[in-house]
């Protein structure tokens, strides 16, 4: 058994942190199995209770553990971890790991180009613009928050009822013949806005991850997207070859 | 002028920080300007103190502008955006862009490879494997903290000296040899822990970017990383091509 050592320099709830996530890494510790109980590992790793406390805060706050009122502390699903190279759509990738994805469309507006997004999108000041917000569920769990921003000359007739019953790149592809060329992303770890953490079920002050899509077909600019994802939902990787 | 919509759905603070934020993606405010003060923020809006403190508040955490004690708030150096399509290194991308990186080694070690590490290395549990924690600096600011594995067999008589005086992959390619052929990065969005953001000179809580990364010669792993970038100072890009 791992045990905390108390000349090393890092702070003892940061080992007990590191053990709790070798034994969730190992196996030893799988989803929704319950976390031993403070009592426990005070003893076990012969620790305060107040380092205790304060690591499993801190991997609550990281998305590692998820407490219920009266029922104790439990293990967190792993995080879904997306491979970056690839043209991913949320839809398509919950069905793959086994989840049901759905879409809240939670606005639909159309508004005037402003300058920044008329510099985001390659579009004039004043043209029409789609914008609407959705929550994305897997298994009914919210995942993402994600506003997008879509030209209107190139999706006449756009509804939100469309985006509430077809995932948007199949409307794109199938209802307006748009061939996607390429996107851009970029990520950006932030903290959990009040009002997104409401909507999102997570915590404000919890860590998510912003991400910005441009999407291209050929020239044009078809799509630009803001995104907020669960910090403890997520994770990104990219696999690079010489 | 943009102002607050007080029938909006979004708490206002949050309307206050998108204008802000706005304002400095136009170059309305720039790097190092001082920010206006919560007096006239409050006139120029009409919105209350405490609505100007969260905003400011909030901006600050996630890494827009930063405060000078007796002198006032200032807006933030842009985050610098690294290319996740590159085999990058802390050091290149650094002098790209003017900066000059500098390497501390807080720690080395020997350390004999436990199981969870042979699994990520591709090595015998008991193996021989040296372990360094750097902080990376780009003109003495601290920008990240690394710590890395990398197996004694391939990198025979490898000193702390060396690390202190030559970028990492130069050593690798100049005195081993060594030619990578693969990396595997992985992202996640967290939270600085406290001995992480004493080292870093950021502050407990605000948010950092996990990155993992494993480094290949053919089918060898030559280095796994676990490091923490400091949120306020990076942004992660992809561009995807059809």
């Amino acid at each position: 058994m791992r045990t905390i050592d108390k000349q090393n320099r890092m702070p003892l709830y940061s080992q007990l942190m590191d053990i709790i996530l070798d034994m969730i890494e190992e196996g030893d510790l799988n989803a929704d199995d319950q976390l031993p109980s403070e009592r426990e590992l005070c003893e076990k790793y012969d620790v305060s209770r107040s380092t205790v406390r304060q690591a499993i805060q801190e991997l609550e706050k990281e998305g590692y553990i998820y407490r219920l009122h009266g029922k104790g502390t439990f293990i967190s699903p792993k995080r879904f971890k997306q491979d970056l190279l690839k043209f991913y759509s949320f839809t398509e990738e919950m069905k793959k790991i086994g989840k049901v994805p759905t879409s809240k469309v939670l606005d639909f507006n159309i508004i005037e180009c402003n300058e920044k997004l008329s510099r985001k999108m390659k579009l004039k000041v004043g043209d029409s613009l789609y914008i609407f917000t959705r929550l994305r569920l897997a298994d009914n769990e919210p995942m993402m928050l994600e506003t997008s921003y879509v030209p209107c000359h190139r999706f006449p007739g756009l509804t939100k009822k469309q985006l509430e019953q077809m995932p948007m790149y199949d409307i794109f592809s199938k209802l307006y013949n748009v061939s996607i060329t390429s996107a851009e992303e970029t990520f950006q770890s932030v903290l959990t806005r009040e009002e997104e953490a409401y909507i999102l079920m997570y915590t404000n002050g919890f860590p998510s991850t912003m991400i910005e899509r441009t999407t291209y077909e050929n020239e044009d600019v078809i799509e630009y997207t803001k995104g907020i994802a669960r910090g403890d939902r997520f994770k990104y990787s990219i696999l690079l070859k010489k």
